[in-house]
């Protein structure tokens, strides 16, 4: 059994509760908190609740925490940290600080002997690999993300911030024409505009000026200012009915020639259709988890991402198995 | 620069020819045939053609070997005995010999000290990656393979062999509404004939007895007797204008469910449409042939599948570019 720390009981933590139950090969160990950990409701029976302060108490209790904290300020201090003391996994997605995380996680995890997977996830995750793979597979080629139909938490929070406003959604969502040409291999060049739109569920305060918050919200810069934005003003009740789930999405498609005469082409097409974004962020980590494992019983110590993990790592079915029922 | 060899110069071994060419780190410098070396006509400057009994006294000039025969009676030879002087890739595809074939390369392999990698290409190969992450990623879910629309070079044969039968092209075609319901997460459990559908392109003799070939073709076990077939009748003229090509495709799709209720639905899918089913298939042998390249200069030697391969080590991007640009 592998024995799973979760750090951080949010969506995501809660995520990962059930994503364990789901996988026979593990058992939930502790799930640290700041919080009162008797405040914390959960539902695994293996478990108990831990305050953070006490974490490295319980070092050799488990054998892969995953972080659930925030890429803004929990993960930037806290991977690296905790890879001292721990195998780890993280979902950080601040991509600009991929490179300077990597380095900071990777001298803590090799300082302690721990394998440490970093930005978990979907995007970047599975997308990230998907790049990869197409790729590498077709290099006279280009490829394309697209994002969406789904929930921007960083979109939806921008809008509440304007005045007037007491609750909102943002939906990204991708431009289906953009999409087509991409898929029919015509590898486009696009404007910001051209690839995604923004749909926006806002509920105002009674007598607001909704022209103002439209407009404010329209013209946003590096938020909206690029996109071909809508506005919809609804009731609370209506956002709460609607628009109170965080689904997301998307696509990787990757285009690309072979032959002597670049004579054929050929479409890489890889995408989610996801309910909950970080439920799904969850089971991935958990994944991965398996892998950090295996990892750190090898001596592979460091840190590592995606990019580096054989796939089988990830599976709880032997290779013989994998050979015989998967290949 | 990876020095590679070809074994077998058909559509396989030309689409690697051309596939060397788009990957500026390697170098391919041998094409082994069972013909006359002088009768090849091959475009590679650096490359020479060179008899397959002369290939041993080759084997200090070439990194990898990538064989091209086929799965039927080359390969269960060749990759072996193959292993054993060189690094290899293969592309082995018979679904159910594949652990045999893994035991007797893996063998061959350790004996000789070098990385051989099996079983190659897109199904097996891309497709059976993505069973395995999409599975590892949703354990509580079910997943779907669909072929095509593409050509089945083996139930065209099996037309070419009804007596009265000039030609034939058969496209396996999968089933619109299955694929949808799939999509749309609903888990069915289908029959043979409920996924796939056959449509064959036939050229009769003059005055043969064309109602007699469409009812053998469809009556024929294992081949037709599952499936709704259609038959068309057309011309050789036609048959080589409209259906010259090898183009296939198809998708791999796994719907499952996370959350302590299963509350919520996810679908991964990963599609291929491709202008040229060998050429495509060349395109992945020669990615996994720089991954063979890498793991044998780490001493990592035995025979290894897809599933096995850091993904990193098929592209030729750094490990800190891969980070900052395609993570």
């Amino acid at each position: 059994m592998i024995r799973i720390g979760i750090l951080g009981y949010g969506n995501l933590g809660k995520g990962i509760e059930a994503s364990v139950i789901q996988n026979p090969d593990m058992e939930l160990k502790y799930i640290f908190t700041r919080r009162d950990p008797l405040s914390l409701d959960f539902r695994s029976k293996t478990a108990q609740a831990c305050h953070i302060d006490d974490i490295e108490s319980k070092k050799d209790e488990i054998d892969v925490l995953i972080l659930c904290g925030g890429s803004a300020t929990d993960l930037p201090l806290q991977s690296p940290k905790m890879a001292e003391m721990f195998n780890i996994v993280d979902s950080f997605d601040t991509h600009a600080k991929i490179p300077q995380h990597f380095e900071n996680v990777d001298s803590s995890a090799k300082k302690g002997k721990h394998t440490a997977i970093i930005s978990v996830g979907w995007d970047p995750g599975l997308f990230s690999v998907m790049r990869l793979y197409s790729g590498a597979v077709l290099p006279a080629g280009k490829d394309y993300t697209f994002w969406g139909r789904g929930v921007s938490q960083g979109h939806s929070d921008a809008i509440r911030r304007i005045e007037g406003v007491i609750d909102a959604k943002q939906y990204t969502v991708p431009v289906e024409k953009a999409v087509q040409n991409v898929r029919d291999g015509k590898m486009p060049e696009f404007t910001t505009r051209e690839k995604h739109t923004r749909e926006c569920y806002v509920v105002a305060e009674e007598g607001a000026d909704l022209a103002r918050i439209e407009s404010e919200i329209k013209n946003m810069p590096n938020y909206f200012a690029d996109y071909d934005t809508t506005v919809h003003f609804v009731s609370l009740d209506t956002l709460k009915k609607e628009h109170s789930g965080i689904p997301h999405g998307g696509m990787v498609i990757r285009s690309g020639k072979t032959g002597l005469e670049n004579e054929n082409a050929h479409t890489i097409e890889f995408s989610l259709k996801l309910d909950s974004n970080p439920q799904f962020t969850s089971n991935v980590l958990t994944a991965y988890a398996r892998a950090a494992y295996r990892m750190s019983k090898e001596g592979s110590f460091g840190c590592k991402t995606i990019f580096d993990i054989p796939p089988a790592y990830i599976s709880p079915i032997s290779g013989d198995e994998l050979r015989k029922n998967l290949l």
